[in-house]
This record gives C-alpha cells, structure tokens and sequence, in this order.
C-alpha cells in the first residue's frame, strides 16, 4: 500500500517516518501517468528510508486528481434515503448517479465558501474511487482491476437548491463543494466492502458506518457505470454518504462560516474541511 | 456576425465564398482564448476576400469549444414537460438542470454509436450558449455580455437509463452523447429569445418551435446559473428542447444505426448526426 499525494506541482509518496510523514518526490507528471508505473513506485518505496526525506508539507497538498469526470452515488448506504425516496421501500435495484462539475473540485485543504445564496448547506463524507486504468464495458469480476485507489470527498451540497428541481446539479456544484484528500491510498491492500465511514463535526461524531451495508460495491458501481461512460485514469465516483447517526440528525444544522468536518477513515486517511464566508463579508 | 469553427488543430473564421464557405486561419490557440480579441477578428474578416481563402474543409471540424463544464436544462420551452413532471403544472420557477460529461462531447461530424445495452436513444435538438466571459454572480441586465455566442447541441439520451433512477446522468452521459456544432456564430447580431428550432429526422421536420416560447430567456439562465457556478469561457449551456411535433410524437421510434437527425436554426446553422452500430457489431 501506497499512499500517493500532490504537493505542489509535483507528484509524492507518502511515507511514515518515525516523527511524522515524508515526501518522496516522483516529479511532475500528475498521479494518473503513473498509475501503469505503482510496482516500480512500491519497490521504490520499500527502498527508501524514510526518515532521510523531508517531511510533507501538508499545508500544500492539492486534490490528488484532478478527474474528468466526477460522478456520485445518491443512494448507497442502507439507511441513507435521499429527498423524495420512500424510506420503507425496497433497495433499489440501481444507483442513483449524479456528476459533481469540475469548478466544484477542491485540494484537503482548501477551505469552502458558504455561498450568500445558500442557506441549507450539509456535508456527506464520502470514499472516493479513482479510477486507474481505462474501463469500458468491464465484467464485474475485473472491475477491481481498473481501480487506482481510494481517497476522501466530502460531498457538500446546499438542500436548498438541491429541492428546488428534480435534478440535484445546483445544489451539488457551486464552487468548491468537492474537497479531495488528502491523498490516495493504492487499492492493493483495501477491502472497499470492509471500510468504516466516520465524521466529525465541530468535535461530535456525526456518521460511523462500514461500507459493509452499501447496497452497491465498488466492483458492481465500475462496472455498471462503465457501460455507460469510458471511466479514465483519475475518474473519480463517489460512493455516496452513509445516513447522519440520529442524535447527529437531531441537533443538524446547516453549515456556516466557521464551522470545521472532518470525514476519516482508518487505512485512507482523514480530510478535514472548514467553512468561511466568502471574501469580503463578515463571518 | 462572426462564425468560428475548429478545424483539426487550428480555430479558424468561417466566411462565406461566392462558391461555399471558406476558412480563414486564426491559429493554434482554441476559441475561448480568442474571445477576447473578437473585435479585432471581426474587423479580419471585413477586410478579407473570401475568395482568395482556402474552403473550408467541413469533414474535419471538429466541436468549436472543450468545455469545462456542459450544463443542459430539462425543462424550458412550453410544451415540452420531462418524465414525471405534470403537464398541466404551472411553469416551473426555476430552470431544472442536469450535466454532461466531458466524454459526450462530439464533433459536428462525428457518428454517435447507439451503444448495446440502450435501447430507447432519443434526440434533443438544442441551442447552445457558448460563454465568453468568466461570471460569477452576474446581473441579469450584465449576462449576456457574458456569453460568446451560440452553437447547436444534440442532447442526445437513452430514455431507458434516464427513467432507472431519479437523477437522469446516466441517460445523458454515454460516449459521443452531446454532439456540438457545426461552429459557433458570435453572439452580436442574435437575438435568443427569436430562433426558431427545428429538427429533421430521416426526412421529416419533427421539432419546430421559437424560442419566444422558451420559460427562460438565454440572460436569466446565465444570470441564475452563475449563481451556482464560476462559468469559464468556453463552457456551455445548453438551453433545453422543444417538444417534438404531435405526429412526430406518434411516429415516434428509438434511434438505431442508420438513422440521422438534423438540428437547424436559421442564423446559427445545422448540425446532422448518423446513428451507427458499435464497432465490430452489424447494422
């Protein structure tokens, strides 16, 4: 396992040194042209003694990629029903796909604007898929070979806008509303059915949840979704948001300047979002 | 009046010969980066004898824009109401909105294969905005100075997919699923709110209607939409079908190879799309 992070303009491993992490440079290609190249990166790593490299300057992390396409599961976790879904119904038999725009994308440590206009922003922490090698068409049982790694998103989405069509674009991209992070860790030692989804928020616990409930496993969302589109290296699909823990649901309130989520899990990593006001207006 | 069309790798002015249209050489560098420079381009093309130029080579053009982001509304000209909604609601109050992704941009030129597993393709003959001016939050009195002009866009869709769920992505989304084209006519001497459309499919005009009887003029969806998002120069919206005609409706089929679909607006031009099997399939 790998973890692989842009830091700058360049591409990085992220090692474990004894007192914190340490980049070990890979040059400037961005991490999708070196998907083909992870056995030689991991030999590489393996190599290296970490405690010589410098440490990770986490302040300049960016989005480990930058995909062309962005899409997201809407209804995944059991339990988690969306806006307008009969709560007692079925499973559904399919995902429910929507595409977060590029203008939404943002680095783990960017921090997000709650836009003027926007008065019911929420948060969905969510394990991002990136896809590693091209995928059209592929059976379910190779589907796991055309995934990189994963990362973290968190979904931000303003319900307000969402509500206002039956289709939930605006309220899913204004600007920024995708941080990703804070690196990808390479899917070789990841079970992504066997993942516990947590976040934080302003210190409570707001969502805890294996993957082990998804209706749809990564292997089945490749596959079905490459039927549709040519998935390219760097392709992100977000596995949607497990439900809010009911006390957390209780006491939700919509994001605002000043508030800080973190969605975390063990063996990915943790990406850790605070909200501002835009420039020029007070919080 | 200014057309402005993607040849191979160069942007080139389209002006019109005594004996066709001809194309004068613009350069590398695509049309966004040129849409600051449009007065100077216009003043090119007045000073230039069409006749000396080269004709224009219409089997290579190729989409006049990348764009960064590809929104479509669902629902705008009356008459024409989407799955689920009732048609006899009053107007929608705001524009329902869906994206495409970057791998259904097409040429003008470009076949779209009906891919295997869909089996209801349907078009949607369209205007596209090209914008021309990053907006953000803009006025609606100031939006459309944002927009570089107009192009035409097969919104082409699988009715199948689209129905599965409640969000219409996959339907919208198959390789090759958003032929645009054949050039974008610079904005200056079009009044949006006065095109008609029409469509011809295999020799039968089966859409024809203004856009005077759109719900949502071309400026307040620039106005709304950048409210959401920061559009980029050279991103595109694409401003919704009409319904087809009632015998069109009733003779209506799914697309299948072989099939061919024109788009017209007088003004901005036609963009015809052939249907084929996928590679390696028969007819």
């Amino acid at each position: 396992m790998v973890r692989l992070a842009r830091v700058g303009d360049r591409s990085v491993a992220v090692l474990a040194g004894t007192a914190g992490d340490r980049a070990l440079d890979l040059g400037p290609r961005p991490l999708p042209e070196l998907f083909a190249e992870l056995d030689g990166i991991r030999d590489l790593v393996e190599r290296t003694d970490a405690d010589a490299l410098p440490p990770l300057d986490t302040a300049v992390l960016r989005a480990p990629v930058v995909p062309r396409a962005m899409l997201c599961l809407g209804y995944n976790y059991r339990g988690h029903v969306p806006d307008g879904v009969d709560p007692t119904a079925d499973d559904p038999v399919t995902p429910d796909v929507f595409v977060k725009t590029p203008n939404t994308l943002g680095g783990p440590n960017d921090p997000v604007v709650v836009p003027t206009v926007a008065d019911d922003v929420d948060y969905e922490g969510e394990i991002a898929v990136v896809i590693g090698r091209r995928a059209h068409g592929v059976a379910l049982d190779d589907a796991l070979s055309h995934v990189a790694g994963y990362t973290l998103l968190n979904d931000v989405s303003d319900r307000s806008w969402q509500r206002r069509q039956s289709q939930w674009a605006l309220g899913k991209c204004f600007d920024g509303f995708a941080p990703l992070g804070p690196w990808l860790v390479t899917a070789d030692e990841i079970d992504p059915q066997d993942l516990l989804v947590e976040v934080v928020r302003d210190g409570e616990v707001t969502v805890s949840q294996s993957t082990a409930t998804t209706i749809f496993s990564v292997a089945f969302v490749v596959h079905y979704l490459s039927q549709v589109l040519t998935l390219e290296p760097g392709d992100v699909i977000s596995t949607g948001t497990p439900q809010k823990l009911s006390a957390a649901q209780d006491a939700h309130r919509p994001l605002a300047p000043g508030d800080a989520v973190t969605v975390r899990v063990r063996g990915i990593g943790e990406l850790t979002t605070t909200f501002i006001a835009p420039p020029g207006e007070p919080e």
